[in-house]
């Protein structure tokens, strides 16, 4: 094995360094955010940072840099509208998704730019992304400044959730590989997911069954 | 599609809202998180709630709860010595894996009742996975309280890394899929990560195009 330390880390250049560190945590759900600005411009940009957060209340986190140097569009138009969407990448809109992290100009939809179709339901104010498996609307609660390194994290609820019927069994499980929803590890690495096993609820002296 | 809403989620079984909130924000990363009390007890517990936090620094953060009506060995374990291990769950061994989530009384070592070897490197506090192929040393930072449902951000610095040459190329990139690196959906259920693409940086009037 090698051994990356603290000061190997430090000394490596920018680029590899970002590369490194933004790979080790393990994969990484890929994720289209849709917004819509306070004057009417959608806006589409892949996040790798949503997780989940707490289930009673439904809450998701998601790691955002302030505005500063470079435009953030996403962040701006989530503190404006108070409403975005969270929206599964399918694995067969890997390129496209991707193509969403280039700077467009914030008069430019990344929905037209890059070939996603910006769906309306239920009067919500942010625009879902017809592509994907996996659709949820939230309303942004709470920011948190991190000042380790500046980042904000930012505490949104669950309003709704769009799924195809066959991902979703009686017990709640969701079926990412039937969803096909794609992983990401790094700043530009996508993956596919294999279902591997679901196990029962795990005790101390029983070697976990699999569940089906 | 199913339109699963805020008020149908609310009314829904806590383990089925349970299950369907746990998996909805999308793959999340498989990790052993190794510790070793105050009183020199070793913990192994499988998480699914670290993330990249940010690349300078090198950190990570991860959600627990607190120590409430049930004990919290890792988080307990990392206060007092305030080092901790996080360790990619290898897809061989999701079962012994999510076997360390029973509850283990805190005299037992989770590394011995579910099969896994503590390694102990570089005089590191805290014991890294034998069988794991990316293992990351890190040092606690801080901890930030989360309001909204009571939960706490564990925000920690990265010290060491270890992992196989042939997972890491020269420009950074780790290949999840060479490392054999599990996801999680929800609180039981396994995935396989098979790589599809790495793109380029993405610049708005391009289609982005791989790389090896």
């Amino acid at each position: 094995m090698i051994h990356i330390s603290k000061e190997t880390l430090a000394a490596a250049g920018k680029i590899k360094r970002l590369n490194i560190v933004n790979s080790i945590s393990g994969i990484k759900p890929a994720n289209l955010i849709g917004t819509i600005s306070g004057k009417g411009q959608t806006n589409l940009a892949v996040f790798s940072s949503v997780f989940h957060l707490g289930s009673n209340p439904a809450l998701l986190g998601m790691i955002v840099r302030p505005s500063g140097e470079v435009p953030r569009h996403t962040y701006e138009n989530i503190l404006e509208t108070g409403y975005f969407t969270i929206n599964h990448v399918p694995v067969s809109h890997v390129r496209e998704a991707h193509h969403t992290s280039a700077k467009f100009d914030r008069s430019v939809s990344e929905f037209d730019a890059c070939g996603f179709t910006p769906v309306w339901k239920e009067e919500f104010a942010a625009p879902y992304v017809g592509e994907s498996p996996l659709q949820i609307g939230l309303r942004f609660e709470e920011e948190i400044p991190i000042r380790a390194n500046g980042t904000i994290l930012i505490i949104s609820g669950i309003e709704h959730i769009y799924l195809p019927e066959d991902v979703l069994n009686e017990n709640g499980y969701i079926n990412l590989e039937v969803a096909g929803s794609a992983g990401i590890s790094g700043l530009n690495t996508y993956y596919q997911l294999e279902k591997l096993a679901s196990f029962a609820y795990a005790r101390p002296g029983e070697t976990p069954l699999e569940e089906l």
